[in-house]
């Protein structure tokens, strides 16, 4: 066992809801972590845009500075939770290069610049943690970087983003149609002013990233998700999906294909029976398929102050034991920097609901210009009659590449016997 | 990043199932692990009982041994398979000594004799991993020791036997009874010929026994645990339960209570809507209450070759770079120490059901017994009418220390108007 060691130096860039309860955790539990660390830490300055704004009592006022860029310098482990790409960027890589390790809750960061952070910080010897911006509280960064070191991921399906699963949650069980749920999710405070990040997917596309980048040891960043939001999911998608067995979820989908690693984000039909499902609300879930360990789940807050907190602190522990045993984690910079596949490889399936005339050989030239694409029907069938003498067809597909199944829809769209296109949505975990 | 180290000598102590799929992942994946690890991992031996007994071509002829006392002695990483509390034991303690780390799946071994592993490795400044020992392939060890380090576990319950699991499944979706589908089961090769260990709970008591440890830093051993089975569960139990909302799980409890650490192993009704509930068949899951965290699980394949075979090599993995680096990982000998409960001071909720005389007062005189011992009643209600003109009636406790609501029972069923006390089931996770 190492000889106590002297405190370790503890820097905070911001103090919103998230770092006011990093410093609570701090405070609170002093003994225990300095325990486990083998080493006391020691909260040496909290870096915020205003020292005079009103906060919770547990930070203490004298350690209240603007000066950012001078803090970094005087800190064994910076923590940042300032989110947005500058000046959290910039002072990350100085702080790096004046010998701090980094634990930081920013996705939107690591999404963009996560390769650049992992290699100062390898350059530098010091350790970068990020297990809360992935998924909140849930532990996700240890499972796929250490746990799976001797497996292979073949697949991770991710419910990462609280609001839009709340939305589709409340949609479902109370048939509302989108607009009204986010009505009220604004009212309540569960979706933003401005929801865009959340309800177009970006929030879900930058951990899309990340978990890819873990899952396959390879450069991903956002601007290699494709992303489609939940805004044209409708009530009667909804219903249709729970008539027929099934739930809307928003997922981030990472999956080594033929042709490299795919990463996408969009609302997607997943089986009543899949453990996916029933992770409903504010939660998160991460599932994961690997070649040996088969099927795994990961579960738990996506979000908010204290569990939030939970994991910034966990990484806090683990970074300083790394520093009092003076070495450092993993390395991130061992890359298998597998190929990325263009996304229209991604090979999925699709429900294709569509209005048509309702008259005899309708069937047979929907089905024919399916076939023409290489794609297989799992299933056809007649969802109903509606009111001017059209009908309702749902076409669900066996699994082909996107390109070929969004083509597909196409040629279906351009027939004259088509009325409309109602819904396309693409079924996973099944 | 350090230099490229010369390769890390592995010994296999048993090849079974497990063992096979280990060589299998640590030969087709050799150039990946070295990679991770920054030095090849490579086999020096494997000790069996017979050399000559048939097994699957991955297993290198040349390296198999009945030595196992030797072979321990010249490989840098240790992994047991054997099961069984000796050799097992003087075999891994002599590997320490030898200054080899230790990867072990063996349960029983840890749940008896995890803290003198610990210390002797804690002492010759080696690593004791066991990842596969607690709920197969489901990561927990390092999302527990690691990840929440800077939390608070309050509660884990966990379902860690994928047998029971699959007998109460089975139960429920075709209402038979539980000798039935052990049957069933042992001719489908899902239970053993002697099913003991898993359906009087001694198999789920070792894991929570590893689990208590790991969750609250404390001593816990098998005798600590508190274990009752799924024996005497009846076919007219899981109706009830189904009916009711709920569902029947074997649960491995561990809780902070106000006495200390209290664990137990009991089957439990569940509520329907509780992410534990959908935890179907071979399935294992294990979820978590932290102070800051919140609610988090975890969900995997606990059994089978191929899923423990990809956590023993995770550990090897995680094992290996420590020695790369030249430290090891954090240190199992920094116990919190917290006192353990007496099993009876668990605080938990009763649902009783009763088989009563059909006349006035009944229901008063039941309910009086109860309050008498200060265990307050959340519902009380008449199941229906027997065919000799006796009543059902179902009891539900608020939460009261196991203590009160087991004389509450003793104090029911002693009643001159209660003919028999059909079930008795604690309610968790409500």
């Amino acid at each position: 066992m190492p000889a106590p060691s002297s405190a370790l130096r503890i820097a905070l860039l911001g103090c919103g809801v998230v770092g006011t309860q990093v410093v609570r955790l701090l405070t609170e539990q002093a003994e225990d972590l300095a325990a486990r660390v083998g080493a006391p830490l020691e909260l040496v300055g909290v870096a915020v845009r205003d020292v005079d704004a009103p906060r919770d009592e547990v930070v203490p006022r004298a350690l209240l500075t603007t000066d950012a860029a001078d803090l970094v310098t005087r800190a064994d482990i910076v923590v940042e939770l300032m989110g947005g790409i500058e000046p959290a960027r910039g002072l990350l890589l100085r702080a790096i290069e004046h010998g701090a390790s980094v634990v930081t809750a920013n996705k939107a960061l690591l999404a963009q610049h996560g390769p650049e952070l992992y290699q100062a910080a390898d350059a530098a010897g010091v350790d970068v943690y990020f297990e809360a911006a992935v998924a909140g509280a849930i532990p996700l960064v240890r499972p796929l970087r250490e746990s799976l070191a001797g497996d292979r991921v073949r697949r991770v399906l991710g419910i990462v983003n609280g609001t839009t699963n709340y939305i589709l949650d409340e949609m479902t069980t109370k048939g509302l149609a989108f607009d009204d749920v986010l009505r009220t999710a604004q009212e309540l405070g569960y979706a933003e002013a401005d929801p865009t990040a959340d309800v177009e997917g970006h929030d879900a596309a930058a951990k899309a990233a990340i978990i890819a980048s873990l899952a396959f040891h390879t450069r991903v960043t956002l601007d290699d998700v494709a992303c489609e939001g939940i805004t044209k999911v409708s009530a009667d998608d909804v219903a249709w999906a729970t008539a027929t067995g099934h739930v809307i979820k928003l997922l981030a989908i990472a999956e080594l294909t033929d042709d490299g690693v795919a990463v996408r984000v969009h609302p997607s039909l997943v089986p009543a029976t899949h453990p996916l499902a029933t992770v409903g609300g504010a939660f998160n879930a991460v599932f994961v398929e690997a070649e040996a360990a088969g099927e795994l789940m990961f579960y738990g807050r996506g979000a908010g102050g204290a569990p939030t907190a939970s994991a910034v602190v966990g990484d806090v522990v683990s970074v300083a034991r790394h520093r009092v045993l003076g070495g450092k984690g993993p390395d991130e910079s061992r890359y298998a920097d597998l190929p990325l596949a263009a996304a229209d490889s991604a090979v999925t399936r699709y429900q294709i609901r569509v209005l048509v005339d309702d008259r005899p050989g309708v069937l047979a030239r929907v089905a024919g210009v399916v076939a023409e694409r290489d794609v297989s029907i799992a299933a056809m069938r007649q969802q109903g009659e509606t009111a001017d003498g059209g009908a309702r067809l749902v076409l669900t597909t066996h699994s082909a590449p996107e390109a070929a199944l969004a083509a597909t829809v196409e040629a279906v769209r351009a027939l004259d016997v088509v009325k409309e296109v109602t819904s396309v949505l693409r079924v996973e975990g099944a």
